[in-house]
């Protein structure tokens, strides 16, 4: 299979494993802004905004007002806890740690969803119970600073249930038909409880009303639309201010053939692989190699379709600059595929060691991160 | 407006207003059992069975079954904490506390459904939890034994929010248009939440799969239907029993038009009504009276369609004989229009100063149970 059976819908699928074919549509035709707007206003680029995977986002100018004036903001973002830390996990936790960094008055909420992964994958509340604890260990790992975070599990928080109810009385089938197509009535539903999950930061206990960006990536849009809609349907009530999004593109999967997915392993891979499994997979991955050296030396790679080089670009490049030396030399045709995997193998190894022994060692702050959290949400008055 | 205004869709709806016309019709068409099934079972009758308000059920075998072996089983109903204790709600207790009544086995569960009362009657949490005491404080004085009873607010109560999510997947919308034909998905999850209620009683920590019986009004089937339907999709996973229901009818608005609801305050009657206010309604309601005393006279009275009728029949009427008097001295010319509802207007009053005696004094009490059963979900395992 190659890049060319990649499809597209006319629908964004949050839940499906269709690549975005075309970024500039999702400026013309949905609304996301191009980040070029705001890019000169941030005083540290971080390496997705540097190197463009990060192409859009809405109303980001609020965020950047509060980091300017020095006032709060939320960060929000969340994972579904199903033993594995994806790649596209990483991307959106990067970008969460990120944000946090830029201001003192950055406050991160990361909810746990267990009722979806009970729901969808069967994982008993138990076992996500533990599974939370290893991605709260891994996004520690990842830079998150456990002092202005609160990470919370869905099955423990009414608040977001009671949210995501509320949502519900307002909304028709027609509007989510319209945003989403025809689903099952429990996607709808969980559409309505990431508005919850999204929208708690701003309730009357949590200090109110504030900016509050989530890190997504392009397919998640309809959620972000869904939710600015019902932040100004309650705006009334609530005060919402919309909420803001951060758009990331979506990296290809190791077979080329969609986004990269937990859904198919040896195409993906996650922070839980083993080093030297995950090292094979890269050197087994589809490129976007010609047909033969010769071919190859003369045409130039296809770096824009390749997902080894989307490994370097978005995650484990050294630095800037790396990234960009292995786009020239593969569309110069300089750089051969097979040197290149072995180069990126290496990259992901060492990262995955470095990565699992940190985790490791951050399992106890985890654990306490999450019963300060738990401390601290259920002291909040209603 | 007459009786004759009175419609019937093909459709039962469980929000509206629409009187149910043709009860056999619920049993050829929907299944519902005729209760004299199951009426020689029962070793002490209540009024709603003695009287035939209650006319049907499912499954009611399974509660007789318990009952005569002494096996445990649950009673569940519950109340939209709105400020009003409706005359429907009363008789949804009334076979909750006669149920709760015929085995020291039973334990009744009764939801306040206070994140609905907030979505759809923009009741505070706050008010809602006030409401919620009023609410328990009457079912006390109904004769609810708090002993075997566990009194929950929808708002503290996950464990139901987390079997409505998990619900949500296996449902498709063209089976939620089927049972409730197209509604907003807020009503539809309002359902999904409700079957939540019910199977609640069966999980692990409440002692596992046990029959559980529903007292509803003829217009709730739906839900009941519903809720079968999903314990059976996941008998699998939890060993689900079907939950069994029992069907009271609807009594007529004081105005004649319609099932009585709290939606026309002048139409119905409340717990929380002044007395005298209640009484002045009674005396100033359509009846199923002729248009002259002399056609009274000679043509009797149309009990049948009459709501004072339905007063003594469903709730005020001493007795079975008193209540048998009254229709028959209706429909034989005897008892005319004023003086009927003369009667009725003293019963009501006579009942409505008692019982709030009574609910006033059972206040301590209802806060007390709230608490109790408070403390004992938070402290069941999950």
């Amino acid at each position: 299979m190659t890049s060319s059976d990649i499809v597209e819908k006319d629908q964004l699928d949050p839940w499906g494993s269709t690549a975005v074919k075309d970024y500039n549509r999702l400026q013309t035709e949905f609304g996301i802004e191009p980040i070029s707007s705001v890019l000169p206003r941030f005083k540290v680029l971080s390496p997705h905004l540097s190197r463009g995977i990060d192409f859009g986002h809405r109303d980001l100018g609020r965020i950047l007002d509060a980091i300017d004036s020095g006032k709060p903001y939320a960060v929000m973002s969340g994972i579904k806890p199903t033993g594995v830390f994806h790649l596209g996990n990483k991307m959106t936790a990067d970008d969460m740690v990120y944000f946090q960094s830029l201001s003192k008055k950055a406050i991160v909420y990361y909810a746990i969803a267990d009722v979806e992964a009970y729901c969808d994958n069967g994982i008993s509340f138990r076992d996500g119970s533990k599974i939370a604890l290893q991605n709260t260990a891994d996004v520690l790992a990842l830079g998150l600073d456990p002092e202005r975070a609160v990470v919370y599990l869905q099955s423990e928080e009414v608040r977001v249930m009671r949210l995501a109810t509320m949502f519900s009385r307002g909304v028709t089938l027609n509007t989510m038909k319209a945003i989403y197509g025809e689903k099952q009535i429990g996607l709808y539903f969980s559409a309505l409880i990431q508005a919850g999950d999204i929208l708690m930061p701003q309730l009357r206990e949590f200090g109110g009303p504030k900016p509050v960006v989530v890190p997504v990536g392009a397919d998640q849009d309809p959620h972000i639309r869904l939710c600015r809609d019902l932040a100004v349907k309650h705006s009334d009530e609530f005060g919402f201010i919309s909420p803001s999004a951060i758009y990331h593109r979506l990296m290809l999967s190791l077979s080329g053939d969609s986004k990269m997915s937990k859904r198919i392993a040896s195409s993906s891979i996650t922070l839980e692989d083993s080093p030297v499994a995950a090292a094979r997979n890269v050197r087994t991955a589809f490129t976007g190699g010609r047909a033969t050296v010769e071919e190859q030396k003369r045409l130039g790679g296809e770096a824009d379709k390749c997902p080894v080089y989307d490994l370097y670009r978005f995650h484990f490049a050294l630095s800037d600059e790396h990234s960009q030396r292995v786009y020239d030399e593969c569309v110069k045709g300089v750089r051969m595929c097979g040197d290149c995997k072995a180069e990126a193998a290496g990259l992901v190894k060492a990262f995955l060691e470095e990565h699992q022994k940190k985790r490791k060692a951050l399992e106890k702050d985890a654990q306490e991160l999450i019963a300060k959290s738990r401390a601290s949400l259920s002291s909040l008055g209603r």
